[in-house]
């Protein structure tokens, strides 16, 4: 048995999210589907992280074990040709030992959100972008980071549904900054609560509007209650950047 | 009867190009559309140029004459809505003067054409990028651009079936540089011929991966027949970023 890692890319715009479920097509099942055409074994896909429906990842990482000796190459090359006809491509794979593993090994998640802030509609980037048209105050919305950043309780941040066993987590990095016509949030902490950047980028949103204030932000997030914080940002502004190990 | 310059995002993925045609649905006649049902009169838009099917445009620029005088705010926000439903998007409106003529004023056109270069195949960029999965030598494609910019008769990169009077245009600029696991060719001139952008990246494409030389680039420039240059790059790379006047 060999364990190989993958590092993926894909557009989650079609996909009902990374998790194989009943009503729909997942990324999980397709990369399974892939991979035992290439194998003719029972594979199962172990992703680093649940991205939602819509969500997209430039760099999510998965694990599968193969009873065959492979290359990493003709893994590589194989996978990418049963994935041929769909928006999910691997652009990495490597031979890795047995006691890796893509989500429990992980030490760092990085997640990028893109706002378009104009008047005028998304054309060339519509379902990867959220679209504010109301002119945002990015001073504000990075100066209100600073509320965030640090271990803090996120039940405020987190879906009401979130099945982690503790709301405490450490966020390392929150930045926003501007790119042309977008304006762009990069969060990156060991992990994620469920919904907890696109609540984080809801919440930052009535921030760069002038609806909250820091301070809002501050009281939003140590009311400990998800009704205390602000909107979820839709899921196709959001892309799963980078995991490392 | 008022004169409106419009500056145009769209996505040309789905439409036969900007001109009205019998086959399929033409960026023209959605903007034609859209007007008709905010003025109710039968108006005729006037572009820039003529994008081929499939290409994209971040500021391709038209003028329309509208017989009520209105804000140019509000033929921006009334066009908008009536084009909600497609990825065509007004991004400016500007009141211009009668002589102004969004083809004939036109003093510069920019565009810009994106190469995805990577093993992996495109997934959140497909249909917006070429992909060429062979590193291709940036440094040797832009050295080549060199026998291509000034003032050249460019019948080997024309298409065989171009109206215009003359094959000599005078190439601005024509740079070629990396943006990450991208590839970017911009190029700038008073005009272009029909498929002229995606014939010279055609052509550079060969000199990035070492097919072709610089010396190969000036001979096929100097044969003056389309069977000489290279061969023509993929509509879906390309975009028609600004006109100036």
């Amino acid at each position: 048995m060999k364990r190989y890692k993958l590092t993926l890319e894909y557009d989650g715009s079609d996909y009902v999210g990374w998790q194989r479920q009943d009503n729909g097509l997942s990324i999980q099942s397709v990369l399974e589907d892939a991979a035992r055409c290439f194998t003719g074994e029972d594979i199962v896909v172990h992703g680093a992280g649940r991205t939602d429906a819509g969500v997209h990842a430039l760099g999510q990482v998965a694990h599968i074990d193969i009873r065959q000796d492979r290359r990493p190459d003709t893994v590589l090359d194989a996978l990418n040709h049963f994935l041929r006809e769909v928006p999910v491509v691997v652009l990495d794979v490597e031979l890795v030992d047995d006691d890796f593993h893509a989500r429990f090994s992980a030490t760092g998640r990085h997640y990028r959100y893109r706002i378009l802030n104009r008047r005028p509609r998304p054309a060339t980037t519509r379902g990867y972008v959220w679209w504010v048209p109301v002119l945002l105050d990015v001073e504000a919305m990075q100066d209100a980071t600073r509320e965030l950043v640090g271990e803090h309780d996120f039940t405020s941040f987190r879906a009401t549904l979130c099945q982690a066993k503790s709301p405490v987590k450490t966020l390392d990095r929150l930045d926003v900054f501007r790119d042309g016509e977008e304006i762009v949030v990069e969060a990156s902490a060991r992990s994620f609560l469920h919904h907890q950047v696109r609540n984080l980028v809801g919440t930052l949103e009535l921030v760069g509007k002038g609806r909250w204030t820091r301070q809002d932000v501050a009281d939003a997030r140590d009311a400990r209650q998800r009704a205390a914080g602000g909107p979820t940002a839709p899921a196709h502004g959001l892309y799963l950047v980078r995991v490392d190990y």
